[in-house]
């Protein structure tokens, strides 16, 4: 039987893996591939084409009906190019045109890593069932995707849901994307870090700087290292809730690096949202923590392109 | 010929308007009553009664198929009912119960007053063939609605599009909703305002003291005045960027009072957005004042009828 799998791309900073997936999110073959982000564009999609390769030398690679691309992003979804902050000589890279040709042809949806997220949780995990979700990450930066109205939400070009770049603190410090007071400047683990030292938390002897030392400074009760984790949350509850509030969400689910602090975070978190999610209809607002694991974006892939087909009225495969 | 126009109510704290509208977006019987919004829920009631009787008794009222209903919010689309902020006496009161009975068992559809007006403005106004819009009243309060997909997003309850309320400066002054920071509590006509008087500026001879005065003060070259309206720029141009980095639109529309100030507040509305919106897929959005007058509210109430009737398939009249 032809066209009941999907091959999966998950392209980021570090690797770049591929998968052929099933209808039930299994992955029956996989394949993977040091990124080298900081080599030329060409070396780049030398990586790329290995994982195709590997994965169209799988015997069932012929039961792959479409490839689903989840890439680290901004992507743009109508050009079919992908400009990740992360792999820098890739700008306007025609990505989809890439895989099209190398996949013989098959039909190729491109979504940013966020939404692919969202699909994944959406599909199994967290967000499962629900109508509106905002499924997040948070780790060496802030991520995330939409559900809206039962569907992923990937918006006209791929790249809907990107809570870190949205502005919580209009007047505060300036970004890596240029604006002031984002999201990510304040709570991803990087951003902790650094306020906690600059409010004097220092390492321990093991040297380690990092946002899961100053949470375990912060379960310790470590006054400095909990006002770390409070502001992050508080950026973070202000983030989700604004999302609330402009499109009606359910539930926020978070996963990554930093939500691995649990309860460090988690806490302040819900206590936080209490604070910026007031209105009436987004008081209900749950908070979970991610469901999927380290396979997300590959499962995340396979489910947009899925779902993104069949939103066309279109199964796998067609054309 | 039955069932070819949609019977518009705009429920408002001022005033309750209605209105029989045709496919065209025509109006073709007015009815209005003053809302009398500090009195009891029976006389707030009776108000809407007596609009609805003098429409019924126009002589189209039978081919009138549905009733569409913009609401000042919080409204519940889900439970039919609204908890307007300016009607104190009318809290869960079960609006579309009431409409349903007087309109002799129409079907009734609930949205926020922000929600038709974005429905109006993509309709027949600036936000027109857009397949992502955010349509804003910027007056005594700041709301909004949503259009994505090319369709108009209500969400599930009918607030979506909340923007007043979405904290851009969460360390910011309480605002009246309980959050810190809220668009409205920095960019509404009377936020702008007290801002200005705190920050020296006086009314002139004729004692006004309101966004008005504030806007000729700031067209006169007066820093404190020129102050106000670029700090409420700022939030505004947080607020709409945030919204366009979390779900992809493409053009704000920008109406009510405050938006009437016209260059005082878009030109730094459109510098500050150059600020703000620094990521690939916002860089283009469009900054456009309101086009639709003061019917907007009675001709939104009408398409979001249509359209949600539409999206489930049902024209106008059916059950």
């Amino acid at each position: 039987m032809r066209n009941d799998l999907v091959a999966s791309l998950d392209i980021g900073g570090t690797k770049i893996a591929g998968a052929l997936v099933d209808s039930g999110g299994r992955l029956l073959a996989r394949a993977q591939r040091p990124t080298r982000a900081q080599s030329g564009a060409a070396q780049v999609a030398g990586a790329l084409s290995e994982v195709l390769d590997e994965l169209a030398a799988a015997p069932d690679w012929h039961r792959a009906g479409a490839v689903g691309i989840g890439s680290a992003g901004p992507v743009d979804a109508k050009a079919g190019s992908v400009s990740p902050v992360n792999i820098p000589s890739w700008r306007d890279y025609p990505l989809v045109a890439q895989v099209r040709e190398h996949a013989g042809g098959l039909p190729v949806t491109l979504v940013g890593d966020g939404v692919a997220l969202a699909a994944a949780e959406h599909w199994q995990g967290a967000a499962r069932g629900r109508t509106g979700a905002l499924c997040m990450v948070v780790s060496t930066g802030v991520g995330g995707g939409l559900v809206l109205g039962g569907q992923v939400h990937p918006g006209p070009t791929g790249n809907a849901g990107h809570i870190g770049h949205i502005s919580v603190d209009m007047n505060g410090g300036l970004c890596a994307c240029g604006s002031r007071g984002c999201v990510e400047s304040i709570a991803s683990g990087p951003s902790i870090a650094r306020f906690a030292q600059e409010q004097g938390w220092r390492p321990g002897t093991d040297g380690d700087g990092t946002a899961e030392a100053v949470a375990a400074s912060a379960r310790a009760g470590d006054p400095v290292a909990v006002a770390a984790f409070d502001r992050a949350a508080r950026a973070l509850a202000a983030g989700i809730a604004a999302t609330a509030t402009l499109v009606e969400i359910e539930i926020a689910v978070i996963g990554g690096g930093v939500a691995g602090a649990g309860e460090v975070l988690f806490a302040p978190l819900r206590r936080e949202l209490g604070r910026y999610a007031t209105l009436s209809f987004v008081q209900g607002l749950e908070i979970a923590p991610a469901q999927m694991g380290t396979d997300a974006g590959l499962v995340g892939a396979a489910a947009a392109c899925w779902k993104l087909l069949e939103n066309g009225s279109r199964g796998p495969g067609a054309a």
